[in-house]
């Protein structure tokens, strides 16, 4: 008889058994950041939210001033080898030359055409805005909606030979659910444009359309067979980059975000308007550090400059300085995209 | 023993006497619009709300595309004797008068000191423009909040002598909270200045910051202090009235409303843009023809004409073509405040 347990021991020992195994379920469950390592990046975004979400906390932060702030291009997803919109712009100016023959000859539209990209670099800032207007305006909103949805669904990442769409960084995709549950309204502010990222956003991000702020082109409100269009402009309404970043966000949201992401010197000013609230707030820089499983750049640190999402040493400084939190890619990440390219 | 029920007729008779009262009860709790009387008007809302909110109904709206959007002045308070916002303005303007000895001898200035309405209309629209760069410009965003919000809590509507805050049309503001209710997102989209609308519209109408679009001036991103501010410039950014509201809602939600409300010709685009979506769509306009209770003016139904919320016969004519609800003050609602002024 000794051998068997009494009853109530053997209950306490099922019960504790089942709160074991429970514990461990809640636990595995509860952790929303599966893709993250342990270390600094992790902890600060989970002492953050902890702390602004705790009622009675000096830095409880009501439910309708959780705003959360996230460039696109590099934070989110690739802006490497390019930026996935100058990819679309030189793939619509390929599928329009055919209407235009006089693009053979002329720049940096032949450039584009011959994929000279040094020639197309030579073109400078100029000869971006000419493309982008070429392949962006001159028709209407829902037309370009189409040309957008129907890009994206073609369209391959030259390195990862996969959509776009499917290159979305596992761990910020975690992040941004993480914060939702927790009550924030997440908010794209790209330098992109809107209307380009606004087809894919919800899908991808879970992020919708009214929450993307982006650069922007002029629309004009038209007639058309009886039927209200609103017809894209060959010029620029509004760039949401760097200084226009928190001039952006004043405007579309009106409120200040407590928290804010970026990756590049694009977002500095962003993360300053943040930061120059009161209370708890959460800024933080994604570093391209991985080569090996997506890109290494800076010029900050010492890895190799780039036009796509410059990380500059002053940058890197500021972070330090001000105590926004530099994620390694290398070292944050458990791993880049959903599924392995 | 006859005159008392039996056990079970008694438990019967209470059952049904519980059912009776809460059945009026559940009846008078689920009349979202208590303000509005029956007719065409309040019966076009409930069935449009049916309609769009019924699974498996042909009209079934998903929850992310109900977008109701409406414009302010007119349409969810008055815009008489004149816009809530020329009357701060003015004020601002007789407040700044001491640092300004120039603005007693120069028009407009001068026509607002000396309360001088007709030098005022004859400075017409470029009058108007110096007026709102004087008193909207020039300081941060924070602290022109701060002065709209101080002038919110002091100044007067002339006639009904209260706050401009209390004097939010009560049917609207019933109507308001049944779309919410019904998962609809209600924007403001007005032409009246957005960092002037956005210190009062949570309080007044339920609305955050981040659902109201309005005009707006440029704003520049400066460092101040070692703190970063917005300053405001004197320098139109974007007027979203007539053809622009389309273009703000574009800009700013990039989805198509289902539902749009308004009360003037500045909001004809707007409904023109949100009728013209497939599906069910409910567009109304308030019809001022209450000179008792509130104002009379059109110049549509051969009422007064008016500067300020135009109504013209063309208006009321495609209202009528295209089907949109014309709301009469006198007869659609009981009351239009909350309380009686």
């Amino acid at each position: 008889m000794k051998a068997i347990p009494s009853r109530p021991a053997l209950t306490r020992l099922f019960a504790l058994g089942v709160l074991l195994v429970l514990g461990a379920s809640v636990h595995a469950q509860t952790d929303p950041l599966t893709s993250w390592n342990d270390g600094p990046a992790k902890q600060a975004i989970v002492t953050f939210v902890e702390k602004v979400t705790t009622e009675g906390s000096p830095d409880f932060v009501p439910l309708a001033e959780r705003i959360a702030t996230f460039d696109n291009d590099g934070t989110l997803w690739p802006s490497h080898p390019m930026y996935t919109q100058l990819a679309f712009a030189l793939d619509r100016i390929k599928a329009l030359a055919p209407r235009h023959p006089e693009w053979k000859t002329r720049q940096p539209f032949k450039a584009v055409l011959d994929n000279d990209m040094k020639a197309l670099a030579a073109a400078g800032e100029k000869g971006l805005v000419e493309l982008v207007m070429a392949s962006h305006a001159g028709m209407s909103t829902a037309e370009f909606e189409t040309i957008v949805t129907d890009w994206f669904r073609t369209a391959r990442h030259p390195r990862f030979e996969r959509p776009y769409t499917e290159l979305a960084y596992q761990p910020m995709v975690e992040l941004l659910e993480y914060l939702r549950a927790n009550g924030f309204k997440t908010y794209i502010v790209s330098g992109g444009g809107i209307e380009f990222m606004r087809p894919m956003t919800e899908a991808v991000y879970g992020i919708p359309p009214e929450q993307v702020i982006g650069s922007s082109i002029e629309t004009r409100y038209e007639m058309k067979d009886d039927k209200p269009v609103l017809m894209r402009l060959p010029k620029v309404h509004f760039i949401d980059d760097k200084a226009g970043k928190p001039v952006g966000i004043n405007m579309f949201i009106g409120r200040r975000p407590v928290a804010a992401f970026g990756n590049s010197d694009g977002d500095r000013q962003m993360l300053e308007w943040t930061g120059a609230g009161d209370g708890a707030r959460l800024m933080m820089l994604v570093f391209h550090d991985d080569a090996r499983r997506e890109y290494a750049y800076g010029p900050a640190n010492g890895l190799p400059d780039t036009k796509f999402g410059t990380f500059s040493q002053s940058l890197m400084d500021e972070a330090k300085k001000n105590g926004w939190v530099v994620i390694s890619m290398k070292d944050d990440w458990k791993q880049i995209f959903a599924t392995k390219p």
